[in-house]
């Protein structure tokens, strides 16, 4: 079949699929999804089989070693991809809840009610597991979704995806309730991307290329993060302890995720005391430090940082470093080089600590707190669905509410207006 | 200056200003507010006068009587916009209210704070009001707006901007805080839907053919309603006398609003006891029906109804109306012609009520209550900024809290991820 043809029967499937699943009960939805748990350990051995080959291909192709880090399963992977599956059974059911209800003086009962959104759309690059977390969270608040995962990890996501279908069949849900893209072709993107009739949201997950390109072709809504340019801003009524463990975390412990610092901002008045033993320890760690002249006085010996490293994800283990004269500053920074994704401020001082949320402009605001927290597993949301640094919808990590709209519900006893 | 200069420049003031305006406190923009409702009574013959330029030329332009009627000012009607002006002020301020608040096992505090959206650009057409009443808005929830009135009531808005930024100065406000686009140009539009930097969100109000060239146009996101074909159920449960009210009310009380109802729907078990004294009540209201072969068979004389009726927004004195066999057969002609803005069911069956309120997917689904309250004011929320029927972000009816976002704020005491 030609490709156009088969991606808008693939999307008129699932469009069809949203009234079935938008009425579905919660008991139906989880035992779907304990099914799909089930289906997904038990196909282990076809999931390793289908991933060896994606993986023996990203070898020939000479990627690089995290990115096959990233692509590989193991039985463990595996299991962990039916866990994270059945924490999603664990979570509330979003669909329905009535969020607000309110009286009019003629009456009128008001309300919102939470509704799915209806056929969601991803685009993401080669984590298997994000073909069962998509499929699970949009199952569970009632959406359909279409999955297009990356070329390098077509054979695993197609193998994860035929467990969570023959899980719907043996659970009685439609076909078109999860979806996949049965090509690599490119062109199957740009025809999903222009379905605006059939698709309601569109959220692509990878790097800031596959991004930028899905937001210049799509015809539906996209909710997204380009980038994750952190700071983490050491008060000068920091705890220094705390502050340099917050600071060590934040930039070490996953330097490649869009949540680790990227820039650390420093007050004046503890720049001497906090950031000689947080450098050297950095630098122990690994870390390429780019400081500015100030910084530089007092750790000899760093580079010096430029307008572009300010302005640059380094998704590695490299750190810019200011040293500021107030919160002020620090916050003129962050609104200026940030990517509105996760900022953080180390103090004890609780104006300080006030101000700081209030001010800096970002999906998630932090305080004494290291900014690795923003995770839909971390604030208790269940897998994400994704981070948004927009700012309509959603913002943040995206969990099952965010996956729902609402609507008005009006209840009288014969209103009318006069 | 070139067009697109200019425009650059009034959005970087608005983006500017946008940072004075988050911050600012309730009390601020209150008494902000307060000066825009009584600069504007005070400038009311100046507004008449700019105003009566516009309709003098529009008779000219031999616009229709209802065209005029819309953009005609009088003292009574300015008063009314500083009420409206007003009755904002006695709204809550949405800004900085925090909507959720949860604890991690880890000690995390996490919620989520309401925040203004930024830059919202209003495109309209030529209702006077629309100015004063989205500025208004816009300021209380701590947005920055520029506004783009239709050419027919350029010198109208011109006046009601000026009372505006009057009141605004005396108020230390800053001048990027309402922006008004000083010219016509056409240009201007193109321009400002291209500066997906500056601007946050474009709400277009208007018909439909100026909502979907704005919607091709932008870069920015949209949120806006194309049209309302609405639709009144009355269930074989029904009150005959209530559903009567209802369906009389939301026709005939404002033909021309998106909230009148399109569409009777019957159930065919109360068709012949409801439809004759209905349908007279409506012919004798000057309404036109047109109906399925069964209504005109219970109503001689009526003229036959078309596929091209039922996905019609007339907006005026006409009516389809259609005899079903179910409920379910109603919620599918819904389904299928519907518009997603507001739809009704009359009935005194409890599980008939809530089927309906659960399946029908419109911004507002009714039970036993006219469509006509599908408005920012008889919801309570103030004047609207505007009527959604997409599904992002907002939906019904747009008020202060549809105006912001959230961000997520962290709060801890030294939490590091392992």
């Amino acid at each position: 079949m030609e490709i156009r043809a088969e991606i808008i029967e693939i999307a008129a499937a699932a469009k069809q699929a949203v009234e079935y699943l938008s009425e579905a009960s919660s008991k139906a939805k989880n035992e779907a999804l304990e099914a799909i748990a089930a289906e997904l350990t038990k196909r282990s051995l076809l999931i390793l089989k289908a991933n060896a080959k994606d993986v023996e291909c990203a070898k020939k192709g000479k990627k690089s070693k995290a990115f096959i880090e990233r692509l590989a399963l193991t039985k463990n992977r595996i299991k962990k991809m039916s866990d994270d599956v059945r924490s999603i059974i664990a979570l509330g059911d979003p669909v329905g809840e009535i969020i607000k209800l309110w009286k009019r003086p003629n009456g009128l009962m008001i309300g919102k009610m939470r509704v799915p959104l209806g056929v969601i759309g991803i685009i993401y690059e080669s984590r298997p597991n994000v073909t069962s977390d998509c499929a699970a969270l949009c199952l569970k608040s009632g959406n359909a979704v279409i999955l297009r995962g990356g070329k390098e990890s077509f054979n695993s996501n197609k193998a994860i995806y035929k467990a969570i279908c023959a899980a719907l069949e043996k659970s009685g849900f439609p076909n078109g309730c999860v979806s996949f893209i049965p090509t690599v072709d490119r062109e199957a993107v740009s025809v999903m991307l222009g379905l605006a009739d059939y698709i309601d949201l569109i959220i692509p997950r990878g790097g800031e290329a596959l991004i930028r390109s899905v937001v210049e072709m799509s015809k539906i809504p996209v909710i997204k993060h380009y980038k994750g340019i952190c700071h983490t801003y050491v008060d000068e009524h920091a705890d220094m302890a705390m502050a340099e463990e917050i600071a060590f975390n934040a930039k070490v412990h996953s330097p490649s995720t869009c949540n680790a610092m990227e820039c650390l901002l420093v007050h004046i008045a503890v720049a001497k005391e906090f950031l000689p033993k947080c450098v050297k320890r950095l630098q122990k760690a690994g870390v390429e430090i780019r400081g500015c002249s100030r910084t530089m006085a007092i750790c000899p010996g760093i580079k010096k940082v430029s307008e572009e490293d300010f302005a640059t994800e380094y998704l590695d283990l490299m750190l810019s470093v200011k040293i500021v004269d107030s919160l002020e500053e620090a916050a003129a920074h962050i609104a200026r080089y940030g990517s509105k994704h996760s900022d953080a401020i180390v103090t004890n001082n609780f104006q300080n600590g006030m101000k700081f949320l209030k001010k800096v402009d970002a999906a998630c605001v932090y305080l004494n707190a290291s900014t690795r927290f923003t995770d839909g597993n971390e604030f208790g949301l269940g897998a994400e669905i994704g981070v948004s640094t927009d700012k309509l919808h959603a913002r943040g990590p995206m969990g099952l509410e965010e996956l729902t709209t609402y609507k008005y519900i009006i209840m009288g006893n014969g209103q009318i207006r006069t």
